[in-house]
């Protein structure tokens, strides 16, 4: 626990949230979350020395049926919130209950998430076996090869002709809805306010907060969202989807396979991105922050006030 | 082209890099950018229609040797070398002379970059076997399936103890040249500028800018610095690096591979990012922008006025 703040919660979880029970035949989950401070001493501009708080970063290796996967970095917040979203935004499930049990346990300097699964995986890795009580492995895996950059991409788009959203007179936003989620999201950023170095995702109804997330990354974010959603059985077509993140394809793609049609993000939109968002009908606000925005996409879902 | 903007550069190279000679046999590349910039029509928060720029980002698949390896998301101003230091940081290569070419081509919606090299990989991936000619393909890589997340750190960490860095006598910055360093990259992010949703890296020996790249995530932006190095045999002992990026672990780990012993981020740092920089002598300025910053880690290496 850091001794310079207290009281700092990376996920959170609304009333209505905490009023939803969780699917029939839902997978057992572990509760690890680790420690999300550390405090440093470092030297500021002026010379002085001061007591600060980093962000932990902690590696998070996923064995699925015995099986080294990947390796992830996060926070440590919600893991196994985290590991079942990761694995239907990879599109390697493509329901909760396809998984039996995610046990979470975190060693001094990495974690390792103990996935079983019934054997109906959309798409199988080739991953190498692992002895099950393994220490910090020192090779890797032929999934975790290729990692650190963007290429769910191609898993994500081979699945994007499935997607439908609610009809845009179905699934809207006001304005002062908008202004009211902005509000709320600026008050749910513990960790970026005394560590930095880490993004927030949020799910609302309306202006209704009903789960908020901070990771080291903004994927690790959408994908805690995504599994809390899998979890509890929740539809996305009345939600509406808060990053700090860019809109880069894959976190447009994810939002929609969740079924989000809107999504607010304080960051900007890429081209592709803003291509994925208008062939899908979803509405993609950017740069939204203190009363600004803007409306990159999607502006027949919004009600200017 | 965008009609909202001209003159955009999102890959700089100062008369000291440009200046630099290629390695013997280096390898032989394409200079296939891309166009970097796309305009659509926004609707702003005031009701008002207006046209901006958004930044491409395109997929673009590595196929070495003709196996697919991966897929990136890059906004693509500097494939070649991206691809290269990606073959680097990721511990597939250890020197660019392994590398015979690297030819990059664009279609409408995807790029490819096709890797030839001798069989002298550290590491060969476990991937299949696609035709040269392949159209964007609709199935996943093994190499793909656990992406987008931070899973280089293994492959990362298996190396660390051969990293060596100059010592703190010898390799330092100064107060002034810092504040010239953080000077010079505000002038040096035109995409960011103008289109938002991109980072950059900039390598600097001591307050000369030696280039510059601004791509769709830090580490795309990164490794194509690690591939300018490689291209050239530009050694990192008395180079400073800066990001507008976090300082994760994996980043840390990057630069140190390239023998970078300094660092600089607009951003912050991660815990672990922080222990890895200690372990290696490492120097981590973050929250670095206007005449602010922080020294992380490393004063030793640090002249404050």
């Amino acid at each position: 626990m850091s001794e310079v703040v207290s009281g700092v919660v990376a996920f959170v979880v609304g009333p209505e949230a905490a009023a939803m029970p969780r699917i029939a035949r839902a997978p057992r989950l572990t509760q690890a979350a680790g420690e999300l401070l550390r405090d440093v001493d470092i030297v500021n501009e002026r010379g002085e020395r001061q007591a600060i708080c980093l962000p932990q970063e902690r590696p998070l290796t996923i064995s699925l049926n015995g099986h080294e996967l990947v390796t992830l970095m996060t926070l440590g917040a919600a893991p196994e919130l985290l590991v079942l979203g990761y694995l239907f935004n990879q599109r390697l499930i493509t329901r909760a209950t396809t998984v039996e049990s995610i046990a979470v346990s975190w060693e001094a300097a990495f974690g390792i998430a103990r996935v079983t699964a019934a054997c109906d995986f959309v798409r199988i890795p080739d991953a190498a076996p692992v002895p099950d009580a393994a220490p910090f492995p020192g090779r890797v895996a032929p999934a975790a090869l290729g990692c650190g950059q963007g290429a769910t991409y191609l898993a994500l788009m081979g699945d994007i002709d499935s997607i439908t959203l609610p009809p845009t007179e179905a699934a809207r936003i006001t304005q002062a809805t908008l202004l009211q989620v902005l509000d709320t999201v600026s008050r749910h950023d513990d960790i970026h306010r005394v560590a930095g170095s880490v993004h927030s995702c949020a799910l609302f109804q309306d202006a209704a907060l009903w789960i908020a997330i901070e990771d080291v990354g903004r994927h690790n974010a959408l994908d805690t969202i995504t599994g809390w959603m899998l979890l509890h059985g929740v539809a996305g077509g009345d939600k509406t989807l808060f990053t700090t993140g860019r809109l880069s394809a894959e976190m447009v793609i994810k939002a929609a396979m969740s079924g989000i049609p809107i999504l607010v993000s304080r960051n900007g939109v890429t081209a592709l991105g803003y291509d994925i968002a208008r062939r899908l009908t979803m509405t993609l606000f950017g740069r939204a922050a203190k009363g600004r925005y803007l409306c990159y996409a999607g502006a027949e879902r919004f009600d200017p006030a």
